[in-house]
């Protein structure tokens, strides 16, 4: 592979296929500040998708908040999305609520027969998440859950460095991604830190995902044992067994990845991948609005790849739109999804026993 | 802290004291490639040592050897040494041998009250390393282990900077340290895979150990639980199960290190601190005559530090000299090793039985 050249288009829409009409007009269902700050504006900048519909628990904030682009037309509550209203306004349906609450938008979309963009993780618990997956595949529906890193360049360049050879065979990954959750959301009430709304905890469920998820996709594998490690001491996470995580993914071949998380360290991550021929290092890695940087040592050579940052959320709904209109199954779908939640659980699991937990 | 005027003199030496006499006579054991390639040359560059014996099995390469220095007075045999030969030549011994002769070798330099610098692992067995530990004891004599990262100066930067709390409390480490062992020693009979020299494994107890004891100095503390998981499938590593190594060291207040290793991976290393208000990264981190790099996360800023790089062999000399000189007791001592000894036996033991094993 010729690196220079390959990481030149470093931007480049390897997804992208050329469309005839659109776009793909969007529910946002959940108007937490991700929808509000985040999705909206993406979709609104976006090549092939506009939002027409937002859904909320709260009819009067749902009809305030189509101010928030100029191409909604509908403001719905809950129950009015599950009656199906409006539903000729919208092609796909974006869920943003907290994890708990997946199950039921989604398994509306997919009764309507809408594509579905689900928010990561997929839902709290192996069980719903197993439902959200059966929901989408019984109506036969468009899925895709939202991970940003699938669609952001340089995990997708990294990628096709990994895939060509240039760092050899994968032999080790780490990746750690923190925050200060408290700081961000101080009212100890608020759902992350809640097991019914959030899952077995706080921190891996959250952002541990982020590791776990982006080494499964660079490395083009499921992980097939874990161990972990977790912890808490601050207020906020008294619900919650991990403000801070520890855990280790065994893929096959014996390639391991270390990951540590917490919702209450400073904002850091990275993701590395050792080879044996070579490494290749995203730093920082996960959050979105920030400056990434692609280092790959192959030999004896290091190259360190600043370049143009994209808005990760419109990348992902372009990603979807483009893959929509086109006719083609997204990917990372809801059967990827579960993996994840499977995983997860299994990590907290290893964590209570102290002991390796195999995955099937 | 003012982090620019700490990190401005950067190779400042912390721990060197006047001195009017000197310098101090080393008697180098074992005659590998790092006593002939790094030490022996260290030491003729230092300001404290210089090497007037050396001491090999072969009674003819160490006369041969005698030409590697012009300060080499004394070419011994194993059987010489340990009869005293020559012991006024010498002030203190260097043992560079596999793993599992390190005991004998330290046992007659305390007998012979000679100053003690043993490589590191300190033996290849819990119960060798603790005889080493009390043979220097017995005898009283300035004992130190070779940790080169602990007078490395990027390490010790990093450590005043956490120390001033420049990163807050640390939550996190990475640590990795990988190489192509099979390259560097093609031959399956080198001692670092023979378990009977080695010790319980080939890549904890050789490379695993960086990670393992700069976290401890980093953090200043110690492991209190472990998990593991090891791998082998190379011909070499027939006889060690850690061609492929990955451990999480658990200190006090929940401070995970996620620490992976390789004999058969590219050559890479990398440190890493998160804290709850900053990060410091050491990449590369581990290997000799190599640039190394650190870098300061706190608050919004960053601060990418290069500097000029010393020889971390004089380096590690120079301050046993000056410990040494000034009457002063040197660390890491061999009780300091020792707990790296504990704790890479209960790694192992961890990966063999897939749960977590405490330390006292």
């Amino acid at each position: 592979m010729d690196v220079e050249s390959h990481l030149r288009s470093f931007t480049r829409r390897d997804w992208e296929e050329p469309i005839d009409d659109g776009p793909v007009r969007f529910a946002m269902v959940g108007l937490g500040w991700w929808t509000r700050e985040m999705a909206i504006p993406a979709v609104a900048d976006s090549d092939y998708c506009e939002t027409t519909v937002i859904v909320s628990r709260s009819k009067e904030k749902a009809v305030e908040s189509t101010a928030l682009a100029d191409s909604i037309e509908h403001g719905l509550s809950g129950e009015e999305y599950h009656a199906g209203v409006a539903a000729d306004a919208y092609d796909a349906v974006y869920v943003c609520t907290p994890n708990a609450a997946h199950l039921e938008y989604v398994r509306t979309a997919a009764e309507l027969g809408k594509g579905v963009l689900c928010e990561k993780p997929m839902e709290a618990s192996v069980e719903r998440a197993r439902e959200v997956a059966a929901a989408c595949d019984d109506a036969d529906v468009p899925d895709m859950v939202g991970y940003r890193m699938q669609t952001e360049p340089a995990v997708r360049r990294a990628k096709e460095l990994i895939e060509a050879g240039v760092v050899g065979d994968p032999v080790c990954v780490h990746g750690h991604m923190s925050q200060r959750l408290p700081e961000i959301f101080p009212d100890t009430g608020h759902w992350r830190y809640r097991r019914e709304l959030s899952g077995p905890g706080a921190t891996i469920m959250d952002i541990g995902l982020y590791p776990l998820n982006t080494a499964r996709f660079l490395l083009d594998a499921d992980p097939v044992a874990v161990q972990g490690a977790t912890h808490s001491s601050h207020d906020a996470f008294e619900d919650v067994p991990d403000e801070y995580a520890a855990f280790t993914l065994q893929f096959p071949d014996h390639v391991y990845a270390a990951c540590t998380a917490s919702q209450n360290a400073y904002r850091s991550s990275h993701l590395k991948v050792v080879g044996t021929a070579g490494e290749v290092t995203i730093e920082p890695a996960f959050f979105d609005r920030q400056d990434r940087r692609l280092t790959l040592r192959s030999g004896g050579t290091t190259v360190d790849h600043a370049f143009e940052q994209v808005d990760q959320m419109r990348e992902e709904c372009d990603y979807l739109g483009n893959f929509l209109l086109t006719g083609r199954k997204p990917s990372p779908d809801t059967e990827h999804g579960l993996v994840d939640v499977e995983t997860m659980a299994a990590i907290y699991d290893a964590a209570d026993r102290g002991s390796v937990v195999t995955l099937e």
